[in-house]
């Protein structure tokens, strides 16, 4: 699900993703998690790591907020899915430095958004059980236009 | 443009504001801001004081979205508009002791979104003139249904 | 100790529980402590996740006030007992992500506050061996009227 | 209200108020504000300023419960009544270093609890105007055994 056939180091910023782009984001991430009657937070950021739009579903768990922001920081502020570093995590061992490095929420569901080889930003869900929560932030991240 | 024509200790928490409300007032601020040509983050917290939703419009300075949420934290969690605290720190003397309070962003832009004496949630704008922020989020209460 | 029945999925927030029963729930909790010895802080927080209620037990350890309302918030702002969170990081793996979630204290005894399918807040306990402090926790929780 | 007829300087620290003492305190505060029909959170803490018990009334603003902590812990703290403070602040000229003091909240209503030159504790109180608030605190800590 997290499959990312593409190395961060390739990776440029591009410029920020725009709240119409965020909407679409959202709109189609709202709509994956509505037809699975799941509750979620969801959260866009910009390349430069800031908040542009949140959506937090009727009754989530409200912790999950800052956790959906999160994920999405990671994503986009390491340029990758935050699901490598909670591989990192659960390969213990040296990974497990993660768990003490600033800035980083090892949690599957946050996915850089990008337009070519360019990141605009990162999408990040939280509510659920994690896979579920990638799965609905994938279906942001596809419907980008 | 603040005026508020009830009392903080006549309010009560009620049952948090939906994300389709939140929708509507976020709506009904952006086309505000639109229609002037204004930069601005729009926040809406929820009863307990919890994001709900966020939208920032493009070339919003970033510094914003914090400001936005916490113009829209103190409304709700002190069931006044924070024009009322900006107020208090503008008649100096004793209002200055609201700059050291705990919990309290001071600044025009934050109003409490009530249904009948109900505090239901707060909306937060942030990003230009204070006044004109707080227009931004009148507009948007006055779109709760 | 901490069997939960209910998926937190399938839980709403309530409104917030009362200072009241608040109370009731501190007595209970205290009692329990007490008949066994034991020094606690017990804390309750609402739906929010917002403090209502708060005790100390005579010569508990000054820390544990804050970790009282670390498990108290934890377990309503996920709406599970914070057992199930310290559970991921003992299986170690993928659960070891959790130490490095915001808002969570993945600790035994923090216990929602349940009203049918309904969270009203919770109650936290710290002071002594984690299992105990769920036993108190636990003791609190069952004597919500 | 807040007259204080001993110099801070005279004070030494004794002993931690019990959560026994604390309830009487927290018992005599709720009970003048009940009978004013007053919102307010009263917190208790103790000779290291260390919470031992908060109470916080239904309805009253959530913003409340960190700020009637941070009075009661600017009262014991500075062993004078945060109104104290307050009037620094009020005064204006070099009084105006306060806001910018650590650990001080210059709010009328934070009062210690002093056993003959003892501190052994203060209360804080907020929910109303700030001599409300005062008033509250001072019906608590005349209560005190």
């Amino acid at each position: 699900m997290d499959s990312f056939d593409v190395s961060p180091f390739d990776l440029r910023y591009g410029p920020p993703i725009t709240l119409a782009e965020a909407k679409i984001v959202l709109e189609a991430a709202e709509q994956a998690a509505q037809a699975r009657g799941w509750q979620v937070a969801v959260a866009v950021v910009d390349s430069g790591g800031t908040l542009v739009a949140l959506h937090r579903v009727d009754h989530t768990q409200i912790g999950s907020v800052a956790v959906a922001i999160a994920k999405a920081e990671t994503a986009n502020n390491f340029k990758r899915p935050s699901k490598m570093l909670e591989d990192a995590v659960t390969a213990g061992g040296q990974g497990l430095r993660v768990l003490a490095t600033p800035g980083i929420t090892p949690l599957e569901g946050g996915v850089p958004l990008l337009r070519g080889q360019h990141v605009i930003g990162a999408v990040g869900v939280s509510g659920m059980r994690s896979e579920q929560d990638a799965e609905v932030a994938h279906a942001g991240a596809a419907a980008l236009p």
